[in-house]
């Protein structure tokens, strides 16, 4: 199972009146760290779109545990692997550290998504093609 | 139970290159719904921080089931309600529809919390006071 | 001369930990008053993209100067309006008001434009049609 | 005169539908570059807060011009440096390369800022001390 480290810089402008993470940054940052997973498996998302004409990568499900807060400056390292493969959908997590404490998990389900062929419009699931999951060390 | 309904209109800069809403701005629409529950409350949320000395009402525990895309355009419509009151957290329950369907559930745990006595940089819970319930309809 | 008035609810959200907007957020309001601007001339943005077979109106050239702070619970108003007719670009005004204070002046220049016909990867300006101009009050 | 370079990677929800940067998160990107010129000189911005008593250095006037669109999956580059510092403000220039051309320029004047005395509601300028400016290399 391959695991993705990225680092991340807290800035100013992520940060709330109460000088903190604003919550949904989080998710920016992990839907950042999703994207550097499969870079790092030789899929970068831009390329990756073309290759397989998908329209993205989009969520059906995320749930995040917010831990510790962390304020601006803070240097935190999220950990990010794929732990599920389904047919068409897959399950991620992240866990995000400040330091060796854990400060943020993150899970998702995300759809191999393509426009309907009967319907641009409409946005359909198809199955992740085996080559993709190998790319990850397989099921 | 007070169950508060806000619209909101999909604007093109919440929307990605796949032409749907960026998921992490369905979490910021629906910290926005929260701060409109608590203002039909009767607690604007600038107001309410000042009277109880609080640092902010943050985020422990979040998940969003997304159901069907919306596009920049759309008019979207959530109704969100306080589901549970425990002793310093209190579970709120957000549905966005999109005319009739429901197109994104989000639960959401979020804490009372004043800045530490012994250490300000640390937040910390608290008891939420009776009388912020009774705007609620009580327990 | 068309002008819009857009009521913009500052949320905690878009302040950042000195408590006030972060300026950044500005620029999205702006965006949304310019969208907002067109719907009153009876084209909204995603109807519009479609009848002219448009890319988007994108930016070029922006510029805001920031007079007075504001908050979270505030609100705030803008006044927008298309300053002057180029040929394939237009000047945008913004003014946003915190009561009778100007707050924050803003200044777009915008490009009607399309994916070129030669290169579907490169965006290339095309004179605004004389009916468009003609919604706003003409040149 | 110090420069710094900062490189920044064009995220998915960095993009607009027309698949190219939202304009807003470019000002966002210059937001954190600002605090990385800084951090270049010794100051990194939640110390320098600290040090210096400041609530932060809030934007009264900028201006950018887009020259070429960027889309996700790009890497840019930004170079940034202190142009001009008068009594309580200071000028700050960006601009951003994809790869050898001037894709984006942006101009910035920022305030030192405290919390007025009388009134810790305001926000009000004070003289930038001379061993900030030496930092950069004197005026």
């Amino acid at each position: 199972m391959l695991t993705n480290k990225k680092k991340i810089h807290i800035e100013w402008g992520d940060c709330d009146p109460a000088g903190i993470v604003y919550y949904p940054r989080y998710f920016a940052y992990f839907d950042n760290c999703t994207s550097a997973l499969f870079e790092a498996a030789g899929l970068p998302k831009h390329q990756m779109l073309k290759t397989y004409g998908l329209v993205g990568i989009p969520m059906v499900d995320t749930r995040a545990r917010f831990i510790l807060p962390s304020r601006f400056g803070d240097d935190v390292l999220v950990d990010s692997s794929i732990v599920k493969w389904n047919r068409s959908s897959f399950e991620i997590q992240h866990k995000l550290f400040r330091g060796e404490a854990l400060a943020v998990e993150c899970w998702e389900t995300r759809v191999w998504s393509v426009r309907s062929a009967d319907d641009p419009e409409k946005i359909e699931g198809k199955a992740v093609p085996d080559e993709v999951i190998a790319k990850f060390g397989g099921r």
